[in-house]
């Protein structure tokens, strides 16, 4: 029920890099089945695991009532392995229906941490020791991807996924309400006119989750920078795919959590 | 392909009440099919789908190069009906598993944003006309919120959603990586120690999309609020149900995307 993990990494600024010990949130998959049936898995913060089977219950129509939740019941068989069975109260009825009609499967196929990166390292492509940026173009990616972003400015409420070559050349800005949507815009944009991706760095506007690691490992981007944190399994997974994730990119310095060969001394 | 609309509300400061045209993000689901069967339905802003449509089929492994994917086509029947079928190139197979493995199911059954709206005021509880909140308690709801959040301090990367009374008394605060789970949480809680909830308050750390007003609709959650901007499916849904939706609580101000009547002269 950890909610923030320790992590080395490396802070570079424009004249310094340091060393340091960060705390990320921690992001780890939880099924919760019904009746041995799994009606979804969510990539979540552990804690309060039961408030969330409780109101996930509730707000998706699986039952009308809070008195219908008893609570809920370890089915994986190790404590890494995040399978709750949601006990409903003796008598209570669920339509078959709302089972199908909130089924996530997630994209990964593990449940724990480690079984999810597993199966992504399976899928995604190997990737190239290269590119290597200068920590000036690192820092300046932000700036250069707000400059042409058309709807930020107007409705304030988007985000923006881009793609940049080595050399901090801005390739395409793609933007979407939904952080994974504007990624998948930018990657079937980048894999229509320059397939394959190997050189590009992805920068984002907003966090780096697993999925989004996940996304850039299958097609092959090496670097994903974000102007925000990136989570603990995004870092883990990273490290994995041998792959940069940088976080944090603002004010001249970002925060590396691994891949840091490919930032130019 | 709009991917803004404008929408008339209302600006709220300490001492002015200012009816002005704002620009809302568009948010719209789309399906996206594969030889006939559903694989994805995304709630995304409109434009760019091909792209988004051969990013997800690339990024989630349905296909393995981009020359395999040869384009979308329309499988509604109306132009507000957005189903697409993915058509790949003759000869390509892929993988009933993958179809499986990538299925995302809504929670609102409609394709459209009319229909996903009609399928939740079916499921969503009646709202009370109250409560009726002035219009500093508001304004002071987000700072009351981060005080308490634990974890955002250490993190930067952590969502939270809090429940008030109508006189600005903090109820409860849960936070996950996921807005939506924060969400969740937050309803689970709630619904255990106070249910039933027309008489709170919700107040969100990011944005208020779509499925944030559906949860608050379907549990009875009179009220959301959020640090950041609404889409327009969330105003318009909110607006369906009786549902006061306030964004951008900032600096002393606010704007009520519906519901005014909540909000004290």
């Amino acid at each position: 029920m950890t909610r923030s993990a320790i992590r080395p990494i490396v802070r570079i600024s424009a004249d310094e890099t340091t060393p340091v010990d960060d705390a990320l949130v921690v992001e780890q998959p939880v099924e919760f089945r019904l009746s041995g049936v799994p009606v979804a898995v969510l990539m979540r913060t552990p804690g309060d695991d039961e408030s969330l089977a409780r109101g996930f219950a509730l707000s998706e129509s699986i039952i009308l009532d809070p008195t219908e939740f008893v609570g809920i019941e370890r089915a994986g068989t190790t404590t890494d392995d995040d399978r709750w069975d949601i006990v409903l109260r003796p008598g209570v009825q669920v339509d078959p229906e709302q089972f199908r009609r909130n089924t996530y499967t997630s994209s990964s196929c593990g449940v724990c941490g480690k079984a999810s990166i597993d199966a992504v390292r399976i899928a995604a492509r190997p990737l190239p020791p290269g590119p290597v940026l200068y920590r000036r173009t690192i820092s300046e990616m932000p700036q250069t991807m707000r400059k042409v972003q058309s709807e930020f400015d107007v409705t304030g409420g988007i985000h923006a996924a881009a793609a940049f070559t080595p050399d901090g050349e801005l390739v395409a800005v793609l933007e979407d309400i939904g952080r994974h949507n504007a990624v998948d815009k930018l990657i079937g944009r980048l894999a229509r006119d320059h397939w394959p991706l190997h050189s590009f760095v992805m920068m984002v506007s907003g966090r780096v989750s697993f999925e989004i690691v996940q996304k850039c490992g299958v097609v092959g981007v090496p670097m994903v920078c974000a102007v925000s944190a990136a989570s603990s399994l995004a870092a883990e997974l990273g490290e994995e795919l041998g792959m940069t994730v940088i976080g944090f990119v603002r004010d001249g310095s970002f925060n590396v959590y691994c891949g840091a060969g490919r930032v130019h001394d």
